[in-house]
């Protein structure tokens, strides 16, 4: 990325070009943008607002690009900074490239899903996928344009070791990584990923991917959170991350998952000390395991805890985890739920300008200056749905308290 | 309350009884039932489970008896261990008398909507009500039945002291607070809740029922949070805790409202401190003023993190907070929402038993018994919508990863 570049960045992020390049130098800032994807490159780390990703894809039960381009869309209107495309049904090829050309945003994508789909596509099974194959499709998905990929480097025969004997509650809960360890049981070898982490690396480094250091450990359950398992993936993270940032190659730390309120904070400060500050991408964290059809809500609980305890990017969870794929208004709904836990934990870190808009808000509010208000809610859409239901008598007043009013009273009493 | 009756409600609780009695003999836990009420009496308090409760009532604007009880019955239906009757439209003693006849759970209301409202329908000004009037009509609420009364006493001459020269952004927000205020200034008195608390007390003692300390001065945003309005109130409550306790009258103490990420633990502590470990009811907390519409999952967030750091009792906010008068559908969101900040902070402080159901439902996840997740999960109606919305070709998963299913994998390669 040239300097002008990353000089206009740093500008839109209100930080001090000689803070922002230092903080991408050393890694705790990485900039998301495949050189081949004509959008607004992406910067994610250390100090900046939290940003929220909306996972997206067909899966072998539902697919349509033009509905996934519908949840694209939706996406991006609510608010999220990136998209991820999982697709795992249909032609995911074509799926793909759709979606990198209609997002203005950075995709994702996972391309070990592609292997073990091609794999089927020939009856052949993705335990005979050769390391080859499997870097020649992680390959296709940069040259598509990917900004970032979910790569499952972490999961070794070290770090499964005794999984057999000593299972966990809910197993292995990622997609990519039980496709890994099915490989590597079936080859008895290491995982490629890892093996030949250096070839990933000079791929990422050809189209200027980030990597997306996958937990396909995480635990399913929050019985499960924080186990041997999944901490010695992290330990083997913390190492690739190095080496990642030695090739030049931005690199970010995927996290659970499950995890109690009561450990969100270790898993943070444990993840930004043993990968030395990497940016850090979290799944929920989901803080019960018993809230599907609300696991978005679930999510904002402890995305905003591991947000405010230094996450730098949340991955969105909606209504339908745990029960089947989402549909549109499912998406709106994680996003609108992920964007409502970031800000709320960019206030609680104090990122610059997060209090503002909730002080003008509130000022508005006040002043009963509806208009305002709705113009700087974080959904208005939603909120003007319920508050033109029914207007209220009062005048200025919402059906709430109507004439009863506290602000409305406060302001006849105390003046202003 | 008998011995025989508080042994039931510590089996109920899981809690030895020798523990269970001296927690309610020192006030850290209260009892919350009237003794004219034929309900099953709620423990609130340390160590015990959060306890969440649902607001309904009529406003000015909108007001139906049928519609209030069919918002009670979607209350205890979802969840709620107890619902506050806010009317402040129609014939509120009327509806409040069914609402407390129809009512399997402690009913709370705030009688001091209803002095205000007796005044304006007899064309007088609330700020003509006398103290006798007020505590008149305390003592029918109280005769009706209801369990607990939000009684704004903490408003003192002294904790409102220099607002108008220094205001906050949102004022006050309180209902009651604001009529309190009201009241105040227009006779340049003493708040008659604090000057004859002795008479609210022995009225309290007479029915059995709780006084809820009622925080007027709770910050209406998150640019207000823990000011100095605020903490004087809570240590004028403090002081009235203790009286209550010396009367033999159980209290507790509401608490905010809009509170940032980061002042929430503060809050919890102080209270538990200030109030000698008073069973704490928050409002939320609501960590940003920016999410109306979908201030249920605001408060979802607040509210976890305040229970996991010692709160006892939520209080729900629906989506329509700040918008208007929930409807039925709002009220059940609501107390969805709060059931599972309260549960989630439970699984975090180590409520016994909490964690259980979580392991029993991640077993069954793993197992992919839908049936027995169904039952399980805090919300069946909702996932089994989402769920049977489509089927999976797979059988047994859901169309959110189809054939390509972790668990099912994981449950293959590493066997059980």
């Amino acid at each position: 990325m040239t300097e002008p570049s990353l000089k206009r960045i740093a500008r839109r992020e209100n930080l001090p070009f000689s803070i922002f390049q230092k903080k991408v130098r050393s890694g705790r800032i990485i900039v998301v943008k495949n050189k081949r994807h004509r959008i607004e490159p992406l910067a994610i780390g250390e100090g900046l607002k939290t940003r929220i990703n909306a996972n997206i894809g067909t899966s072998p039960d539902l697919s349509s690009l033009p509905y996934e381009l519908r949840k694209l869309k939706a996406a991006i209107e609510a608010g999220a900074d990136t998209v991820m495309d999982l697709s795992t049904g249909g032609d995911i090829g074509k799926i793909r490239r759709a979606i990198v050309k209609a997002s203005p945003v950075p995709v994702g994508t996972v391309p070990i899903y592609e292997a073990a789909i091609a794999a089927r596509n020939t009856n052949k099974s993705f335990m005979h996928c050769t390391p080859d194959e499997i870097f020649t499709i992680i390959e296709e998905h940069l040259a598509d344009g990917v900004d970032f990929i979910t790569v499952h480097c972490g999961i070794t025969r070290e770090s499964i070791r005794g999984i057999k004997n000593q299972p966990r509650l809910c197993g292995v809960v990622s997609r990519g990584g039980s496709m890994i360890i099915e490989w590597m049981e079936a080859n008895t070898r290491e995982n490629p990923l890892y093996e030949y982490y250096d070839r990933l690396l000079a791929l990422a480094k050809k189209y200027e991917a980030a990597l997306s250091l996958g937990d396909g450990l995480r635990p399913g359950s929050v019985i499960d959170a924080t186990d041997r398992y999944q901490i010695r993936e992290l330990m083997v993270i913390g190492e690739l991350v190095k080496r990642a940032r030695r090739a030049g190659v931005a690199a970010m730390v995927e996290g659970p998952g499950h995890v109690p309120i009561d450990q969100i904070e270790t898993n943070v400060r444990l993840e930004k000390a043993v990968c030395d500050g990497a940016p850090f991408y979290v799944l929920g964290p989901l803080v019960t395991d018993i809230g599907a059809g609300h696991d978005h809500i679930v999510g904002a609980i402890g995305g905003a805890l591991a947000a405010y305890y230094g996450a730098d990017f949340l991955c969105y969870v909606t209504p339908s985890e745990h029960l089947g794929l989402p549909n549109v208004d499912e998406v709106r709904a994680g996003v609108i739920a992920s964007r409502i836990a970031a800000h709320a934990a960019d206030i609680g870190k104090g990122v610059p300008g997060a209090r503002d808009i909730d002080r003008e808000l509130s000022y508005a509010r006040f002043a009963l200056d509806w208009k305002k208000v709705m113009k700087l809610l974080l959904d208005p859409r939603q909120a003007k749905k319920i508050y033109s239901r029914r207007r209220s008598r009062g005048g200025l007043t919402c059906t709430m308290c109507g004439e009863f009013c506290a602000m409305k009273k406060t302001r006849e009493v105390l003046g202003r």
